[in-house]
């Protein structure tokens, strides 16, 4: 019955989509709204009393028995990337209310227990992550205030037509004494667990990204009439960076080092004008380091070299450099114990991703439950978790939350 | 007093443009409207008739002595790039019209005179170059139909708004026997001119684009969580695609071929999504067609061992291939007897850049003339010819127009 209801729920969060392939709900769109006022109806129904904090996270709450303890607490969010896939945050949403339902039906435990819905995880919209994780933990970046989306939405402005307020953000602000605990149930967006044929996988530490942004000046000319070799092409020297990007991370990658050039803007972009300028998004992720510094400076010798042989001047800003973020040893002990307990196949490992347990752990204790998907596909519509791993992450889930609120 | 006229009238057509750096007056727009009105204000001023035919080409004409001769025509468009330069196509209205209103002091000739002002000479709006000049050879395209520019907006519906009907357009062909002959004068768009120390080119064959589209199909993952050996990273085929474009044409050159990726569209260009599609617009030209059969089929096979090594499926279509179009004798002799009468230092050369003239050849005797502009730079802000280059060129066009008319 639990696993239907939990299908069922993920099938109906899927219908909240623009259109397209796959799933499009974007940080802040009708669609996330509307997904967010489905879950909270859930929530209400489950017996949680429901809020919405200043930022738009929305945090269920089953009271404990103890009064005044802080909350054990789960969740994980709504939003995804452009034809992103139906899992991705889904799960750890729907897969905690699954877990909160069931321990609501049993005796109160010591300490209340939460469900926390995280506004803005991904960055696709608004070109930053992990939002509102961010502006719970006190750390809303002062430069959201300028940030746009494609459209040239500003964010201050996406924000007021959800009723809220980018200056009173801090409100959002939750103390260490509030939150026992956090733990996130999420798919592993990687082949590993598939791999090794384990269900579950517990996470020891999260790949911080640095994020680069590269801008390669070239010189614009005709492309019928200027000879090969009098020529600045600023999208030649964008394909060598792209390669040195994906030679550099090869290298480091039995580090656990990744590294991608997302995102190329080319300028003017247009079949007979050789490209002017071009722009690149490059994502670094790691959880050694050391390694990932030498990624960024191997990277940087090598757009210099570039830049130096085809004369076309490369500027690079490193926008995002976060630290790897290790989860707590208790946490992970815990998720142990209930993995142990069902008699479920487990292995340590690292995230690649970026999550909101990242933040999370700046307060509280942190750990996440990673289950499969299948092929380790993610952020693409053919993303896909089985049933069987779901529930057996909800189990898990559960039985921490339990061990942890008692 | 003619050079300041001229001076100051390619400063006016300047002003029309919707911002930004350089001219931005893209086929069709608001801007290129205004200017097509301007310059037949001064048509009508210096004495021409004037008409737009059924494509909005602009056609002044001045009558001959000889009832019923056919035309010696001049010209070329007001239309430029986005971001483009202030010389491009207008030397050759304003030059035209120049020196129109030269002959037009003198005694009448014999054949009657026309300035025509082409549309959309670049393909920068609809992904179609030269639409003028091949409604006017009857060569219009039935997929104009469909283009659509980057905004979405549909051609024919843009036509609408200019009070024209794409289902109309064949009232625009004109005959072999309208048009005695046909000279454009242009920028050379190359640094040939410039660094050889010549004031004149004449054009003996114009270089003609083959255009491809290549779609590379990769698989869209999580940037952070997907390791790097079991990426299908659809940005770095296409890096290596534009690598092999520029190595190809590198190999070529001695023999006259550029290539080009000028469009690079990257799907869903975000910084947390390895890149799953890849769209690139590559343009080829040549004067010698052997070379450019061999540049395409080096690319085909290059595309497809990067295809294969990166499981990557590409798929290759070719949009245009036209052949390279000879100038005609008789014209080229006319011009190069111009430039001995002004003593003005002259080299044949060909033109890497299209032009309204290749499409003009295929109804009358066709010639083009070029000046050099400065460092060889077109299609950019940065765009410059000199006034004194730009009155050598109008001499050597008068008196090409005067003999030919004669």
């Amino acid at each position: 019955m639990d696993r239907e209801w939990v299908m069922a729920t993920i099938e109906e969060i899927a219908k909240f989509s623009t259109g397209g392939p796959g799933i499009t709900r974007l940080a802040f769109s009708d669609e996330d709204r509307r997904a967010g006022e489905y879950i909270q109806d859930l929530m209400g129904q489950a017996g949680l009393a429901v809020r919405r904090d200043a930022f738009g996270n929305i945090i269920g709450r089953l009271e404990g028995a103890m009064p005044g303890a802080p909350a054990v607490a789960t969740g994980s969010h709504l939003d995804t990337v452009p034809e992103g896939g139906r899992y991705d945050g889904v799960v750890g949403v729907v897969g905690g209310l699954a877990a909160i339902r069931r321990l609501a039906g049993k005796e109160p435990l010591p300490h209340p227990l939460e469900l926390i819905v995280f506004m803005a995880e991904e960055s696709s919209r608004f070109g930053f992550a992990t939002m509102g994780s961010k502006a719970m933990i006190g750390s809303a970046n002062p430069s959201w205030a300028k940030a746009k989306d494609q459209a040239g939405d500003g964010f201050p402005a996406v924000l007021g037509r959800h009723g809220l307020d980018l200056t009173s953000v801090r409100a959002a602000v939750r103390g260490r004494e509030e939150i026992k605990a956090f733990i996130e149930l999420h798919i592993e967006q990687g082949p590993i667990l598939e791999r090794t044929e384990k269900t579950i996988g517990i996470v020891e530490a999260i790949a911080a990204p640095t994020r680069l942004k590269i801008v390669v000046d070239g010189m614009a000319g005709h492309s019928g009439s200027t000879p090969m070799d009098d020529r600045q092409d600023a999208l030649v020297s964008a394909a060598m960076i792209i390669l040195a990007v994906q030679e550099i991370a090869l290298e480091q990658h039995h580090r656990g080092t990744v590294g991608t050039v997302g995102i190329i803007r080319n300028h003017p972009n247009v079949m007979n004008v050789i490209p002017g300028r071009v722009e690149l998004g490059v994502d670094i992720r790691g959880v050694d380091h050391d390694s990932i510094i030498e990624t960024i400076q191997d990277l940087k010798d090598a757009v210099s070299t570039i830049a130096d042989g085809q004369e076309t001047p490369v500027a690079i800003e490193v926008v995002t450099a976060d630290k790897p973020v290790p989860m707590n040893g208790d946490i992970i002990n815990a998720i142990e114990t209930a993995c142990r307990q069902f008699n479920i196949p487990y292995r340590l490992m690292n995230s690649g991703a970026g999550h909101d347990a990242m933040n999370m752990a700046a307060i509280t204790a942190t750990g996440m439950i990673f289950i499969p998907c299948r092929g380790g596909i993610s952020h693409n519509p053919s993303e896909e978790a089985a049933p069987e791993d779901i529930m057996k992450g909800i189990d898990v889930l559960a039985a921490t939350l339990e061990q942890l609120a008692r």
